[in-house]
């Protein structure tokens, strides 16, 4: 039906976040539900952005919409385990970024999940495409990954 | 960056199910987080499975482990407002489905985000692919939307 | 191990809001997670207030912070069943109020869960705690029940 | 409005969990919140009940049903900050169990944010009140805190 992803190394992302699973992330089959996925995704994006000085939710004027998300699913992730989601950024345009984000079991190889993030970078009020900014488009740099 | 999509109609879509947004929907920036989206991706397609008669959570036998899913955004949705889900098959395999969704406000013609959703039907014990089941595959058939 | 609280009829509630339940609110076990019950209260509360016009979550200068939330739960709910948030005030305070909530399942006349919801209404920045405003206490008495 | 609790100290714990922030935690106000700190309650019992081995999702016969939650909030907890769960056992009944949870800023010694969390444990298929277990009786004994 599509020709399916393989799944990262480890080795191939620049920056990781352990995250602790939550009760609530597992769904009635018992594994954490996909959607849960993308909230890490969310979740290594803006932290990194953060502690990088690079977005300040509170005041940054210039904010990342969040144009286009997928991912693809190899391995069954559950709840109370721990993971490590790793992160690089594929592409970076003239306001706009592609990130990709690796979620890994703690101590595996491989990821457990894989997918991409599009960011378009907008003026916070009038919601119009805006430059990145000097310390954002450094931190970018910072984990750009070439292919 | 992307061949972006372009938004869907509400007629191409085969089942609708309206869904209140809620409180924690919106994200700091005032609007629906993009994770939110797969989480009514979910819902609509498990709804309309169960209301069908094609799934029951806690004896099916087969069960639909997903494979891959993608978003692509266009306009912003915010709580209060109530949304609509639509929902259509693009493609039926032996033991896969593609769903396609279009999330609408209410009474747009265009959709606010759209995607897909790929399902692998497994043994719930197993967790090894299986036939669809003639239930499914009638449910299925019933929102079949070809291209 | 402690004196259980009693489910309340529908018409001891003033406001009702419909709300589809999500996939993902079922957990493991098969019914409506505990905590989700709480984004429920949010929801009703939150929706009342903006459709009432006291409360704009962009530019309102003072917002509600809650202090103290409680619930018990006497039936289980499960996805996909709609359900009734039903709405009350219990006591309005110089700068606090008592929101009192009931979890209905569609039809039913006793509530599945109820809870209570303690605002203080702070000024946005200082979150200094801050009079009602007019148009909130107006909201608020429209749906005061005295016990 | 209430006499409002005091933030106990996080020498009264017996048992913590780190666990990080995610990005969707933070509501429209910039900070936690209120409906998370009770996924945190869930998630710090059942991880300590399933580390102890007295509690497998899965295939235990016996599983806890909440009846009651409740948690007063003292200072606001924003992402990215990582957090302690803190638990203690307050009373074990026949079939009952009341947990107590504090949640702490990493390195303070005053809760943020505190509440109990009441568990009957009933009979997975008949949802009818059981008998504590031997392993669960000993792993709540463990973190028994006498007031």
């Amino acid at each position: 039906m599509t020709g399916r992803a393989q799944p990262d190394a480890r080795s191939s992302y620049r920056h990781f976040l352990p995250i602790q699973t939550r009760w609530a992330d597992n769904d009635v089959y018992g594994h954490v539900n996909n959607v849960v996925y993308y909230s890490w995704f969310d979740t290594v994006v803006n932290e990194y952005l953060i502690r990088s000085g690079a977005l300040d939710i509170e005041r940054s004027e210039v904010v990342g919409l969040v144009v286009e998300t997928r991912c693809s699913y190899f391995n069954e992730l559950a709840f109370p385990q721990a993971i490590d989601a790793g992160l690089r950024v594929a592409s970076i345009g003239s306001s706009s970024v592609r990130y990709e984000i690796g979620l890994f079991a703690t101590g595996a190889d491989l990821a457990s999940a894989q997918g991409h993030f599009i960011h378009v970078y907008v003026d916070r009020r009038s919601r119009k495409p805006a430059a990145l900014s000097a310390p954002l488009r450094d931190a970018l740099q910072r984990i750009h990954a070439c292919p």
